[in-house]
C-alpha cells in the first residue's frame, strides 16, 4: 500500500457562478431593482463584517465570457456556514434574476509535500493559519478552476511512491515560487466534496500573469504527466461600489 | 473464465437529488407553502413509521453547492415501493417547486471479498442483517458518489484473478476500518440499475472525515488503478423542525 | 481482412422513454386528464390488437429514478410502422404532458456466433422466428441498456478472429443460459440506426436477477474486456388496469 | 511529414435536424397551421427548381426516434447558399413550432486514395462530376452520422504512410461497391467546418441495409482500428404529398 | 523540469457565439425591432472608431448550422475592455432575442518556437506588433476552433524537449505560409483563461481553403500526434449594410 500525502485543512469554500438574466432584469421596475441591490449589499456588508473579526472571507468578481456572469467565492469555517450562505443568495431578490452555472465545494488545504520536519503543531503556526484561514486579496483579477491528478495507464499519479511525489512537487512549487507577490494562489482540495480533486484560484492585478503561470507549469512533469484539468473561469473584480453601475439598464 | 465476486443484498435504495426553484416558490401565497411542506412533513411521518417498523429506512440532507439542494435516501425491501414513494413526492406540492438533478437506484450490498467461510446462511446472521437492512444514522453530514471499477488497457479488474481481487479488497477494506465510528458507510450495487456499478453513502458528524477517508483511499491500489468516481454530492443534515425555517421566504 | 459476423433480424424496435410534466399534469381538469388517458389506452388496445395478430409485440414500464418516469417499447415488422406509431404517439394529449429523455431504435438481432452448421433457411425454423419476432412477456420488472463492443488499443473487439469471437461468444451466453426462465433476453442490433451497437433488454419477475446477471456477465472476457455500457434503466411493470392509479392526481 | 490526401470537393452540404414542438403546434387554429404548411411547401418547390436546374438538390426525411422528427438536406454550390437557405428556414412560419437539435455542414468530397493516375482534369470528368454534385435519390430510408479517422496511441490514421493508407480504403472501398445499386453513399468532409472529419449520408429503399453495410465495415480495419463515429440518425422520406397529413394534429 | 515556450502577447481576444430566438423576435413590432437595429449598429459604430484609432479590432460574422447565427469577435488592450464590450452587449435590446451558445476568451499570441535570436525587443518590432495588434480582415469567410496539445501516453507534447518541439513547429508552420495570402490566421492563448489551451480563428475569402488548410495540417505530426480539437464553426461576413436584411421578417 502506498503511502498518502497528509493535509492541512482550513476553511471551507464556496465558489459559486451565475450568469444574469439581463432580459427579465430590465423588465423589473428600477426601484425594485434598487431594492434588491441594496439586499445584496447588505449581504456584503454583512460578509465584510465577518471578514473583519477574522471568521471567513469572500471575493466578487466579474467573469469574461459566456459561462458566467458573477463568480462568488465565500470562505467559512464550516460546511454548515457555506449551506446558510448559499441559501440566503438563493432567496434573495437578485438571485430570481440570475442563472446558476457552476459551483465548487472545497476546504483551503495544505498538503504535506513541501512540509519540514517539525514537532510543532502546524495549526499554531501563524504563518500557516494565515494560509488556512486566509484574507482573499482584493486584487483586479481572479482565474479559477479545477483539478485532478492522473490515473492514467503509465501515469498514474497515486501509484507513485511518496518521495517521487514530493520531488516533482517540489519542482512544481519552484514555478509558484517565482511568481511570489505577483500571482497569489489558493489551493481547496475537493476529493469527498465535489468532482475535481482541488479547485485553484489566483488572484492578479496582471491578468496576463494568469496565463504565463499556468502555462509554465504545464511544461513541469507534474502538470504534463499528472495534471486533468476542468473548466478555467476569469474574470475582474467587482467593487461594492461599481455594484449600481453594474446592474444598470 | 473469470470467478465472479458474489454479493449479499439487502434493501433497495434510491436516491433523489433536486433543486428548488426559490423564484416560483416565493410566488406562492404563505398558506399554501405552509400546506405543501406540511404534506411533505406527512410524507416524512409516513417514513418515520415505516423505519420504526424495520421495514425501511431515509435520510434528507441539505447538499452544498448548485449541483442540489435536497437529497432524500430512501431505502425499501422491493423496488415497487421506490416507485410507489417516487410518486407520491413527484405528485406531492412541494415537487411542483423543484428541479430533479440527479438520482440514483441500487440495492444494499455486500460482497464475498471479505467473508469468512462459513456454512452458516449469511442472510440470518444479525450482523449481516444490520448491515444489508440499515437503520441510516442522523449524522450531521452525507457524502455520495457513484463509481465503477476500472477495466482500461493493464487497468482491469475484472480480468484480475478472485485472489487478488481479494488481496486488493482487504488492504482497501482496512482504511474504511480506519474510520470505525467516525465516518459510516453504506455501499450499494447499482449493476444492471443505473450507470455506474456503486454508489456510495458516508454519513459522518465531522464532514472532513469524508475528504481524509476518500483521499486516503485513493492511494490504496484499488482506487488508483481501479477506481473510476461520478458525481460527489455533500451535505447537511435537515431535521424536520428546520424545515419551516429552510423553506421560509 | 476480418470475417464479419453475420446476423439475423426480425422486427424493427423503438425504446421510448419519457418524464411526465406532473406541474402541468396537475393543472389540467380530471375529465380532460380522463380523457387523454382513456385516448392512450386506445392506443394499447390498438396495439394489444396488433400483438394478437402476430404483427408486432410491445411492453410499458414504469422507470425507477429520475431518468425516466415511462418506457414504451414497440415491435414492428418495418421501420415506417415505428414512425407511425411515434408520431401517434407525439400527436396525443397525454404526450403534451410527456417529456421525451431518451430513445432507441434497434432491430430484433441473433448472430451467428452460436448458430450451427445447417442448410436449413433459418428464418424458416420456428424456434428461431419465435426469437426473431418474440411476444415480449408480460414480467414486472425490465432493465435497458445499450452497449458496443470496445474498439480500443489491445483490447478491439472487431480485430479479432471469427474463431475467437465465437469461443468467447459461447462462454457468454453459458452464463445466460444459467438464467433461463428467469431473465428473458432481447438483444436488438443498432449499428446504422443509434448511438451504440446493441441494445438489451431483460425481462424478470425478479429485479435482482438483472443485477446477478449482468454483474456475473462483467467478470467474462466478452464484457470485462470488449463490453462499453450505457446508461442503465430499470422499472416495474405499468398494466393498462393500473394506469388510471398511476396518472391520478 | 507525411503525404496528406488530395480531396475533389464538390457543393456545400448542410444537414438539418429539427423535432416539433406539437404542445404548441396543436395550439395554433388550422387555417394558421395550413399556412404554414403551404409556405414551408413553397420553399420546397423554390428547391425543386433549383435541383432541376442543376445547381443543388435536397431532401426531405422523417426521423425515428426522439433525436430528431425531420431531417433537411441541402446541397449547394456556396457556403453562402447554404446560409441563405438557414436563414428562409429559420425565419419560416413552421420554423417556430419547430426545435434545432442536430445540424451538420460539410462538402461532397471524394478522395485520392483510389483515384487512377490520369492527367484529364478530374472536375471534368462527368462520372466525378456526378458524384460531387449529385442529384440525392428519393429513396425510401436515409441514414447519417458523422465520423472521424482516429488518431490515438497505435492507432493513428495521420501517421500512417500514405501507402497504407491506400490499401486500407481499397480493402475499405471493396464493402461499399458490394452495395452498389442498393445502398447510395454521399461522403461530406467537414474538416474545417464542423466537430466530426466527415459526414457520411446513406440512402436505400431497405433500411436493414444500412446495418448490414456499416456492420460489416465495422470488422474492415479501417473502421475496427481508425474509425469514430458520432450519433447515427435513421429515418423515412417524407413526400411534400404526405405533408399535410403528416402535420395534421 | 522541461523548457517551457515563451511567447508574445498582444491583444485580449472575446469570441462570442449566439443563436437568434426568431419566434420571438417575429413578435416584436417592426419600429422596435428597427430600433434595436439601430442600437447594435451604433455599438459597431463604436467598435469601428476604436479601430480606426489603432486600439482595438473586431468582426462580425453570420455562422453556418445550427451552433450559432452571429459570431462577434473582439480584440482590445485589456481584459476589463472586454468585459464593458460584453456587457454593453448583454444588456442592449438586441440581445434579449439571442441565446448565447458559446464564447471564448484569449488573448493574440506568438510563440518563440520560430523566433530568431535577436537582441530586440520584440515588442518594438513593427512586423511583431502588427501581428500582435492584428486589424483583422473584412475577408468573406471565418473559420474558429479551440485546440490543445495532447499530454496522452507517449503522445505528451509537453514532455518533449525544447528542440523537438521547434523542429516539429516549423514544419508546422510551413504548411501555414503555404496558404500565405489566402488564409490568415490569428492564434490566441488561452491556458489560464478558457477551457482549451487555444483558439485559432482563421480568414479567407474562399471557404474551401479552411478545409484544405486543416485537412493538410492533420497529416503534419503536431496536429496527427499531438492536436485536440474542441467545435468548428465557420461562418460568412455580415457586413453593416446587411444587418437590416439578415434582422428582417
Amino acid at each position: 500500500m502506498n503511502e498518502a500525502a497528509k493535509t492541512l485543512d482550513g476553511w471551507y469554500v464556496l465558489h459559486d457562478f451565475r450568469k444574469i438574466d439581463w432580459t427579465s432584469w430590465k423588465t423589473v421596475p428600477s426601484e425594485e431593482r434598487e431594492q434588491m441591490i441594496n439586499e445584496f449589499t447588505a449581504l456584503l456588508d454583512n460578509w465584510n463584517q465577518t471578514e473583519s473579526e477574522g471568521k471567513g472571507s469572500h471575493a466578487l468578481y466579474s467573469i469574461v465570457g459566456q459561462k458566467a456572469d458573477l463568480m462568488i467565492m465565500v470562505l467559512r469555517p464550516t460546511m454548515e456556514e457555506l449551506n446558510v450562505i448559499e441559501l440566503a443568495l438563493d432567496k434573495s431578490g437578485l438571485a430570481s434574476y440570475t442563472i446558476p452555472t457552476y459551483s465548487y465545494v472545497s476546504v483551503v488545504e495544505l498538503s504535506n509535500y513541501l512540509a519540514g520536519d517539525s514537532n510543532e503543531d502546524p495549526y499554531q503556526n501563524p504563518h500557516v493559519r494565515s494560509r488556512l484561514y486566509p484574507q482573499l486579496p482584493r486584487w483586479k483579477h481572479v482565474c479559477f478552476y479545477p483539478m485532478d491528478k492522473r490515473r492514467q495507464g503509465e501515469d498514474n499519479w497515486y501509484m507513485l511512491p511518496m518521495d517521487q511525489r514530493k520531488d516533482l512537487m517540489r519542482s512544481h512549487g519552484m514555478i509558484g515560487r517565482g511568481y511570489a507577490g505577483i500571482v497569489k494562489q489558493i489551493i481547496s482540495g475537493s476529493v469527498g466534496f465535489d468532482d475535481w480533486e482541488w479547485g485553484v484560484t489566483l488572484f492578479s492585478d496582471d491578468v496576463l500573469q494568469f496565463k504565463k503561470l499556468v502555462y509554465e507549469m504545464r511544461f513541469d512533469e507534474v502538470s504534463a504527466r499528472y495534471g486533468e484539468f476542468g473548466s478555467f473561469y476569469v474574470g475582474n473584480i467587482l467593487e461594492k461600489e461599481q455594484l449600481a453601475h453594474y446592474f444598470y439598464v
